[in-house]
């Protein structure tokens, strides 16, 4: 048994409360367990220079850690003049998975930031804030189209992420902090609502893995990819739904 | 009449919960009306070099806003490689302030760490920011003390914030984001529970002001901050009170 | 009686000396005893892009400090790519005080930059700064006027500073810096040449302070400030005077 | 048949020229047909600070475009002060392989620091990249152990990577940068020489993919791992080999 | 006679060799004995903002070195924020000198960069830098030409340059890297094919050096770049030569 | 004859007002007509971290501009994160032509600094900084010694520096801005006060030169280095004198 009593398929408590932020044009606050993310999303006019070109929109995530959000105080980036390594890949893949799933180009010449900020940090943030990050774009996109810029929302296909892991030999999914650190193998998994792959992305941390500790991890991840696309249909409802 | 139907005179509804954040050694979400700041306060081995000299403690205050705090998105620091000048100045005013109440010196070679972020921005998040981080840093020094690390909470007083100031031609309290854009002066006050001035910042934004003007808010002040150091002492009960 | 031998409410010798720089639009050399401030205007074509959609002109200011300036070495931002927090501070006060006595949208699109280098350091540098910036942009206006740029100087009253504080318990103006250093509290006024305040910033560094010795440092503030003000206008005679 | 001529299961021209740059404790030039990446190893004294409390090694990884290796000119970070994200990104997957195969703790207060500059990209430079950096690491262990500072060169498998995609709908290996640009799916696989995974990264870059997608890539991948390991032993050959 | 067994007027081996990198528009690799520099030209569309006024083309040149050209491991600038000041020397007299060469202004609204970077170390690597640069320009010129964008090739003459030094009271040429360590004055010379100076800059690292010293180096260094100017004339047979 | 009345071997008027800084250790107000530097020199305890191996000490220079110094607005290096090129080239060729005369390693583990800052540029801003940095530096050195610190000053040798130039093919000494910015050549000569050469750097702005016009600018700096040293000796007069 896990070190917080679940099975090893079983993902903590998830939850999405829509509209945390009253200033953000849509915004959720997600948790899976004691981790909690604030994912907001924001309409801005004007597109970053590479995207001008093509006369379209654009789609950009951040993501960062509340100083107070882990067991040793996190520094703030902003005082190095260095967005940190981790931090960088982080956001990076939450734009990439979104814009595979937000057909960005036809919101007109402007940008739709996400925004991930992690309260609380206790392991999985970057597949949480991911999975908060679809629902607040959706709803700062229905908010879009309420104000008659938008005549249809975009949305081709929901995402959401997981990590899944090698623990003790063991496959798990939904590693905690403590699972994390000790882990052997830890891996994050994107996925659309549709079951297919956005990302995998799957790193020995102790030990090589062979083929079928990646088959059991993946099998993992896509039974709780469809729980958790569940609960964002659910936050969503009456604001979009899968074709 | 104000233009959310308060009296001149009348604070927005302030909460103060503690627990926020938990990780952090302290920490609270404090609210004026829609103003909502979480401060975490932690304490971390070592001193910075300019207090090394001395061997005692030190404590120092971060602000920042979430991007998503503010209508229009506010864009992150750490992308520019500087702390921006409004930021830096607010934080400066915290750590200040705080250090005029707690006795940094008393806690050994650790470094205090006041972390303000706000959530959502509706006028006033450098004095409600303040207001929270006090809390914050004596829930974290008492944790510290549970931890046996410390004989005494070194806290002298307790301090608040609150903003004022001249709109229309009348002074008011606690201005939200519309009245502090029309405001022809703006005023921080910053007080102990005791009474006394720790910092007053009076900006004259659109008219200078004179001495009749200055001395109604300075009065709006001390009413607002008798009340707010209430709030403050119920949410600290059985940690601290004043001696 | 203090340290310099001056009574409480004894400024120390002030000098303001026109044309210090040749190149720059205005400048003068300001001097409170042995703190000694280079203050220029220049008059650049271009605004921010902030200030750009309407069309008007802006005013900033900068402040620093040669590292020879101070009895420790004071060491130059540019090595570290951030301003430090003091600096922005003050720049930010300069800009704010002057910007409420100059109608920099009268100066089409233009920015005046006011930048005050602190030569020699001995407490008071901020007031004396900002009471050289004054001149100083005014008489970067009258040359812009002189050039057939300007119709009339956009100036609406003049502005001065000066500190005042507590030490061993009384009120006394134009600390040097060894009574700023002992000061339990410390105080800077900015008032127009009308006599109203443009900003009261005061800080309890060591002792908070009660509403009696707010009011005595007031009063020694306004007695000065009406003095540099007549010096203000000696150096400005010919060129402007208020209406 | 592909762009070049290839088969869908056959790799590039590999080549690892060893020695390439005099002055380095061990290097490579490693080419993929017109990828070419010098790849250096450098031990040098001292720890950074987060391994000094172990007292053991550290092994880190940077990577870098030379300008002219593209077709489009590649501006230099250091004008920007901010490492891109990608190479950031790149450079992390390096550091966390190689040290998933070198026991760098055992090198005593050492750094190994593995430097892969690509000269020339056309596809895989990350790949290329960290399939020369373990040889040259290697070489630089080998060297250090020719001074007498190491008693055996603690490598405990071999490392290699390489690309593989979906490009029109099928499965190929080692693309180009045409390949790479029309790819639904880029994915690449770190593998140790023992055949296992070491890291997994596949990424929908317009399609979400299947799970038989999945498997026909990682198929390839294996084949063309154990091709490029044993190119890999020839140049260690006399150096080292898998225990 | 010297360390590596040179007469006093003796350069090391000269080899320059085209094409170096396939993608840039010219490219040379450039040797002088162990001193190897990539040399690569590239021309973008648009000119920096200084240069936009005149609505002409400009041209500029970076350096930098790889962490393994060094026997100690060079650390990357981008990673401090900073251009190191002796880069910065370098490539601002590589710009210059080339300017004083190449008519930049005659290329249309393009910037030609010349990007010089330094593979192995073994003194006079600016020099080495700067007698790469002239050839991989004319390269890049020569192809913007053939692909009609360009009339002629606006070369007012060849640039090249050498090390010369004081030794052990003696004048030498060339030197390498141990020489330079010892060298009591070390001089670097830039001079067109026509014989005449472009640029001298002589240091006195150790002694102060008198006129006959100077003129003894000057000597050296005349005769030096005439037969460096050969070896660039032969790279650059059928493409351009000296009108 | 030259735009402000001179004959091409003629200075313009040079002062050196020595003690202008008076928290300065050492300190001057240079001029060269119109160009106005003030040098300060400072001795801190410690070392850089290369120097700290040795157990000796440092001497490093700082230059800057004012930003009212020149007539158009010099924007401030701190504001980039990145010390201009220009700036850091002169700082380099200070701090080691000071080096050259001053024995820094018998000054203890302390680091001299040398902070040139421009008031007014009229042409010549470097070569006046360092004339004026020698004598700083030696004041500051003999204070050292007056509060016991130091048995003797380490000086070996006075230095100083001067423009020269080609201007209308007439060399030229000293020029100013207006000349400076015609001139075909630019010449920066530093010399020791034995009248040996320090450095040399000639540029060829518009024209490559011959070795009759090195000739002649060489034999114009000397003329006016003699002159200027003078200055710098009655400046020091009962402070240093050379052996």
């Amino acid at each position: 048994m896990r070190n917080d009593g679940r099975q090893n398929n079983r993902m903590r408590p998830l939850e999405i409360v829509p509209g945390f932020l009253k200033n953000a044009h849509g915004s959720v606050l997600v948790s899976f367990g004691n981790t909690k993310v604030v994912c907001s999303a924001m309409i801005v006019d004007g597109v970053p220079p590479h995207a001008k070109a093509s006369g379209t929109g654009w789609l950009t995530a951040e993501y960062d850690m509340l100083p107070g959000s882990t067991l040793d105080r996190t520094s703030r980036d902003r005082n190095k003049g260095q967005i940190n390594g981790r931090s960088s890949e982080i956001q990076r893949l939450i734009g990439r998975s979104i814009r595979a799933a937000i057909d960005y180009r036809a919101i007109g010449e402007r940008t739709l930031w996400l925004d991930c900020d992690v309260l609380q940090a206790d392991g999985g943030t970057r597949t949480a804030a991911l999975t908060g990050a679809f629902p607040a774009a959706v709803l700062a996109l229905a908010e879009l189209r309420s104000r008659g810029k938008l005549a249809a929302l975009p949305v081709l296909d929901s995402v959401a992420a997981i990590s899944v892991g090698i623990v003790d030999g063991e496959a798990m999914v939904d590693l905690n902090y403590e699972e994390d650190r000790r882990a052997e193998v830890d891996m994050n998994v994107v996925m659309s609502g549709g079951g297919k792959f956005i990302e995998v992305q799957g790193t020995a941390e102790r030990e090589p893995f062979d083929r079928e500790q990646l088959d059991a991890m993946l099998a993992l991840a896509a039974e709780a990819i469809s729980a958790i696309t569940e609960k964002q249909l659910a936050v969503l409802k009456g604001v979009w739904r899968p074709g």
